[in-house]
């Protein structure tokens, strides 16, 4: 729900001016900017509802944990300040540094918070929060490197979005900063990390298995 | 913060489309308006993020139930919807009965929540809340005759915004549905039953006072 209030907004034409979502109109196409707008915000509204909700969760302590955790990855110091820094990025080209920083807010906080929620939930000890979260992190930038090349070399009918936007834009990624081989290596090389935090935990195979797919993926 | 959220994007072109809130430029004509979208989404998050704060609240629980309260009362089934009901209405005429929906969605929910929370915070009994409940449910329901009266007859200097709103858009308000004096008498019944509601806790005087001073403003 976090996720979905954040590509209805970004596609709004004062954001990211998004027309297509999945192969099909963006909500303020398929409706109009006014519900795209309420949309989003009761996503939001309802993501730490869930959260919050006696069914969910049997101790209001780990539901508090959670909203915290929630609230930290995606307001102003994670999702919603890595679009404003994204936004200013159309001025000026950033640095692989700025770059790597506000993808890492952007998408990164709500991968990381996913995986540390779910390991509060099922009540995992500090060690592993810690693993999940370092594993999480290298995930999420991997994700986003992986991001850029298929925006780079993707196929629009796939991915059911135009590819080329970064180049069009003349915004940086990670492709144009790093170079296409660079960018590729170290998304590799994120993913190897990723899979090797997780190594002590064998019954952890399905989280190794998604950080590969983050990068083999072709959509 | 939750309020202030919904300010920020009320105001902007594709809703309400505000120049001005409280004498000065709206967020999106003193920013621009993806700075607002992404201002009050922030916002939003906010408000959740200090309910769970664990420097908020020494009870885990309690913080869960207040965050629960306020993802109802600013929800699809709260505020949002609300506004999406108030936008629906520039199409066509509301009875006194949808109106009033509208508003105890819009407005109210969010009143509502924060006497009632006020009172979890508290460690209020169940009698307590739902005198709260009763209490918050007619102070609301009377603030916005009130500020459909301040519409109609209002001083926009002191308001800090333009009167007449409603009736230049067509849109119908208490005060055209019901009269002009029929509005006020309204408004002064209600804020009698709230004060009675809270008749039984003596310590509430400054509750009373508010209810009294929402329809007693002149801003």
């Amino acid at each position: 729900m976090l996720h979905g209030y954040s590509l209805v907004h970004d596609d709004l034409p004062a954001m990211d001016d998004a027309a297509m979502r999945r192969g099909k109109p963006s909500c303020h196409i398929a409706f109009d900017q006014a519900t795209a707008i309420l949309a989003g915000d009761a996503l939001q509204t309802l993501a730490f509802g869930v959260l919050a909700d006696a069914q969910t969760h049997s101790d209001g302590n780990v539901q508090a944990r959670l909203v915290a955790r929630l609230a930290a990855a995606s307001g102003l110091g994670g999702m919603a300040g890595g679009q404003m820094l994204d936004l200013q990025a159309e001025t000026r080209q950033l640095t692989l540094e700025e770059i790597t920083l506000m993808q890492s807010l952007k998408t990164g906080a709500l991968i990381q918070c996913a995986a540390v929620c779910g390991g509060m939930v099922g009540g995992g000890d500090a060690r592993l929060l810690a693993a999940l979260d370092g594993f999480s992190r290298d995930l999420g930038l991997a994700f986003q490197i992986a991001d850029d090349l298929l925006d780079y070399d993707g196929d629009a009918a796939t991915l059911g979005k135009p590819t080329g936007q970064d180049a069009d834009r003349g915004k940086g990624s990670f492709v144009s900063l790093m170079g296409l081989e660079p960018a590729r290596a170290a998304a590799q090389q994120l993913v190897e990390a990723a899979v090797s935090a997780l190594a002590p935990w064998p019954t952890a195979g399905y989280l190794s298995y998604l950080a590969t797919f983050a990068i083999a993926r072709n959509s």
